[in-house]
């Protein structure tokens, strides 16, 4: 397994989803599941150390509120962990600052609000840095999005 | 020991020291520590395991930037938890809403951004709940507080 | 009686629900009232009084806009008291405010934007201080919560 | 007395300076003091009985962090309240909310973040309502200020 | 006429409602009209002028995003000028912020975001400042408001 | 004379400065002066006039706080008005917000906040257009500057 | 052709429309076309490249989020860039700050979120600046908006 | 090389040349350079084709204000690109949003304000996926930060 997706609470589902309809476009093997930093903190030590033995290349996190989840597990690996801010209460300026405002010392690759769907594509990027084949997929996913939005408008 | 007092960083050092004044003047047996929800994961959970050998009754987290301590503290101890907001480049409004914003299930009780001193003054008031000699000892420090207060000023 | 709620206005009732079944949830006495800091200022005095009579421990809060009543209530108790920031204009951002940077003296538990369950979890950790059996409670209300969570997902 | 102005903290004493100085300029009868919402609510209350035995006629309150201090003298009085947000951790944005948006019924009368001055030149203006050489002298203080100001300048 | 209120925009009509309802309980004289500081500039100051010819004694100026309508008011008159922020795009911050913030020498008194009503009950108490019958209006009205809310609640 | 530039204050006159030191460079006509959209309405309105009377072009407006000085002058002419917010307490957020946030009808052209030096460059872009020495002169700056950034640097 | 439009997603069509509806009533000839400045960054530099063959005079670029569309254009063109942010998860705060707050030497003209009218008004005022015709036009647009604008109400 | 550190200003030394301490103490191979995204775009679009043709693997993109550099690079490689948002006016607000609220399609991996250091950690975390040796030195870097760490204090 490549990428383990980790969602802090069920209600972040739709997020993950945009993250695994990007994965499976690219191939990418994945895991999905439900863990939440504070409520079922030793399930994210597992889901980590699990993640690790079927060798785990990134993570990605998604949480909203004070969103603790990406750094918990980026506390615990030295693998690539990359946050996704889920929006609530505050349109998800909480979880912007609670995931991009790490400490020195431990990274998180904080994504946009809600987000999955780049999550997922800068773990192919990442994915894709020993990977010449990853990289030309990722080459071609990009022309094929431009020419989806290369349009003259009439208004 | 009544009360747990964690840092995240030895930079947060003053923000502890207000705290400690308070602690004193009433009597209350503490500890100070530093220990990182990111840094040193291992070392905040053994923390917990000891304070709560210890007979810990209230735990106060200090932390700045995307401040997780509050809450991995608040995540493994049915305790109360103070979280104390440290200011740095966002003054503080990343590390308030890294805090506050928990989510449902899991409360820290959050003050005022660098207020050391009110984390120890709420605890004191929740060891006074069971504690009429506290309690006392809180109307008392009222007192003397609003005395230094007290006074028309010429301008 | 254990725990005394306040809500500012009516309008925040639904907030106040959230607390109420979580302190039933775990047999906790509670009264819940109406007084506005800024429109009944003499309600509220009464209110504290009564509760005070009533040997309340805890007070949760509940207040919106320019949030003046968890700090006004805790300007005149040495219980703890619990402020529960309500979303209105701003999202919450105004209340969240008004609630959490209490000047040097009186300390305030600011929780969450809207979470009167976790105000609610809070009073009971701190009505758990001194007695077993509801720290008991608290800890299988815990694992309940994460067994509802723990679960993987296909997406 | 005409204005009683009434500061949060002794350190909020240069902005309450500024107001001070305005009231002087224009022959206003004032009285300053230092009351606490918080921490002296009694003497808050005393303050305002005082100030209406006193024919009061527009109440001037300075304060910082959850600013209280003017909605809580909104809240026992029917003469005007000017509110002077005053900057601390987060540039005085938390003041300002506080003040600013306070719930419907009772207003209070919000001017800038320290700015003192403007507090007084509104006090004055209030009470030129019904006063023919307040409003002259008013628009002699324009006149002047305008004067002051306008100059061609080179760079 | 004593309260001239001026609506940035047709769009703001509804917060103008709740200024008038207030103002016609207290029996306050009133005139409504619409004129934008940047589209009709000109408008704006017949407006003032004509109702300084008709005794104005309270202006109230109701503005959404960059809401200068009450500075551009206040520019031009030495009576008090009330601002009220009218929500859009960022929930009303930006109205906020422009109504606030005014440059020392031109005060204007801002409301709460859409507080129609406050702006009124402030026009009314400065209106009151010499008027006894006013006061004890306002008295009443704070009586009759708090019997509304002061209710105990079941849930 | 191309270019009228006007700041709300004196305090505003470095912003100034660094406009004129780009129009100097550009060999612009110009010409700075103080007036301000709330102390000296009048005034405003006379520079607008003068400026018309000499051929001006584009007009450049500089202010911090609730700075209504760009949306004043863009209310009294259908010549472009470029904004340039200053930093205050809030750290300018209020004056970008008073100034980009024009209702309908009336467009500011904002810059970012302190940049006198972008406010000058747009003035010349917008001179340009009918003028093709200045664009190959806009050209050549960028060049000059480009120059000056590029280098690799050793750390 | 005058004005080139070009819009960072086809979603922001509808900000262009209120663009393009200001253009036809001036008569200013206009192209709008989609181009992503992150997804198809060549197709960017072509309808620049083509607008300049084409004699443009004025771009106005809308986009939204991390709004880098303005800057990007505005980094390959001398012509004045007019920038539109559209609003998303923060209200347009993102995409507001990501154009306004444009490094020292290359300009943007930034207008208030989702004020494509505005943009539309702005770059008639440019096209103006040499065009007695067009001024004039602009000044009947004023009378006419103020028109409908000019009303008394009742309330 | 493996990383291609990217500063739009030289005012942004400072935190490459905290990234330039940890890719030192990795043992990576790395190049610095200035190129402004707005300021030098053909720089800009050279140094990453330079850097493709050196086989570097990941980009550090480090930009204040309107920081669109990481966008920019991100448009034009398939590798991953990490953002470092830098504090000027607005403490970092401005780049933090324009660095991480990015589009769907075009990801960017958004470290902490000011933190050059985590991103250069996270660039080895990357480099690592496919690196034993280089995970066992990121694991060993985390056992002496935490030796460093562990400590109580006496206060």
């Amino acid at each position: 397994m490549d990428v383990q997706i980790i969602i802090g609470s069920i209600s972040d589902k739709e997020i993950a989803k945009k993250a695994v309809d990007v994965l499976k476009e690219f191939g990418v093997e994945y895991s999905v599941t439900v863990a939440s930093a504070h409520r079922t903190p030793e399930r994210v030590d597992n889901v980590i150390k699990e993640a690790h033995e079927n060798g785990v290349k990134v993570f990605i996190a998604i949480a909203g509120l004070a969103a603790h989840l990406p750094g918990v597990v980026a506390s615990k690996t030295v693998k690539p962990v990359i946050g996704v801010p889920v929006a609530s209460n505050l349109d998800g300026m909480d979880a912007l600052l609670s995931i991009a405002q790490m400490p020195p010392g431990i990274p998180v690759a904080c994504v946009g609000i809600g987000r999955g769907d780049n999550a997922a594509l800068l773990a192919c990027e990442i994915l894709g840095t020993g990977n010449g084949s990853m990289q030309e997929k990722l080459r071609k996913y990009r022309t094929r999005m431009a020419e989806k939005i290369e349009k003259d408008i009439t208004l």
